[in-house]
């Protein structure tokens, strides 16, 4: 189990999020790629039960996001450029190959650049028309975006395992912005996509980050 | 001038979009990358008048989009990954310093993942709510997201000239996400920001790299 508050390598996490997050806060992503090549991280948990970012956090996160990582004299953040960092150390996320390499992180941007946006778009499209009696309109005119960028994406995937011929950070990002889609029908209505997803979250390593973000918000209640 | 049809490098860009998206299409960034080092490239035009994507593109970029980037015998997708890959060739891009190479891919995420999201949906907000009697309130919902991560970024920024101690592609990616902003204003409300858009766009690299896009869509007005 990685995590080790003596290790050298740190990540933030939130101390407290809603419950309905848990289990989704980005520091999953940095959590799932640490436990795939079994390197050992201490959290640093910030922010507190009414969601306010510490002073200290956006002096290392200028957008008050989650994870930072620390790693000797580093300090990183956004969680792509993390897992490319990650990659970098270990064969296991990213290939030494230049073209497979560049390939994979291909599809971590596409996970973050092409596919999210328009996966988050939809979630805000519900959240800023809340109690509003245009609700349903909105969403259901901005639900489209976020379908076509999944049916190309299920396209392209076929009946392959990975999106490359092997599992990469690529696929970490990718699964990890389906499995949050806000309209679980949009991933369910490709077979080979759930599938995809189904197979990756059933990683040990997926299994093991998903438990180490719990505990924590388990063990900070407020 | 880089652009030369008997380049090794292949850009693709779209024959055709609407008068208002021109300048804005996103080979522009990998246009301005090569400009930066002085890279020739050949341009491969995709698409027609219709805005339909030619079957042998979807083949390339299962999401449709342009650029796509042929080096040798990689073919790479997604305008944040192909940056990355040309830094990877020349450290007038990205640093060779391992811890600086990373910060700067840091901004280049950050650029895509954490502030084009939210003027995205900004835009998509109008977009989908067009002709609406709502449009004015969904737009109105939306805005808050982009402006706090404008805000933030023009904190994070203050009086600095570039993001890091030097341009990098962290800078062409942010510069060009703030200048497609959907409500300039969100820019311009931050002095330092706005002349950090204003010194960026006028790099010799920049204005080569968009006459280079506007010309192409001039030579094919329909």
């Amino acid at each position: 189990m990685p995590v080790d508050q003596a290790a050298a390598i740190e990540v933030t996490a939130y101390r407290w999020v809603p419950p309905m997050a848990r289990g989704f806060v980005k520091d999953m992503r940095i959590r799932w790629a640490l436990e795939e090549i079994g390197l050992p991280y201490r959290v640093r948990l910030v922010g507190g039960a009414g969601g306010e970012k510490a002073p200290e956090h956006l002096a290392d996160q200028p957008f008050g996001q989650v994870p930072v990582l620390r790693d000797g004299d580093l300090t990183l953040f956004e969680s792509g450029a993390i897992l490319v960092h990650l990659g970098a150390r270990d064969e296991r996320l990213l290939p030494g190959d230049p073209a497979q390499r560049d390939r994979a992180i291909g599809w971590t941007f596409a996970a973050l650049n092409s596919v999210e946006p328009m996966t988050q778009a939809l979630l805000l499209a519900r959240h800023t028309s809340e109690g509003q009696p245009w609700q349903a309109e909105a969403v259901a005119a901005m639900r489209p975006y976020a379908e076509k960028r999944i049916g190309q994406l299920a396209a392209v995937l076929g009946n392959r395992e990975w999106l490359e011929d092997r599992f990469t950070i690529g696929d970490l990002a990718m699964v990890d912005v389906l499995r949050a889609a806000p309209e679980p029908d949009l991933v369910a209505a490709h077979a080979n996509l759930a599938a995809y997803v189904a197979r990756a979250t059933a990683r040990p390593a997926f299994q093991a980050a998903m438990a180490a973000q719990l505990a924590d918000f388990d063990s900070n209640p407020a």
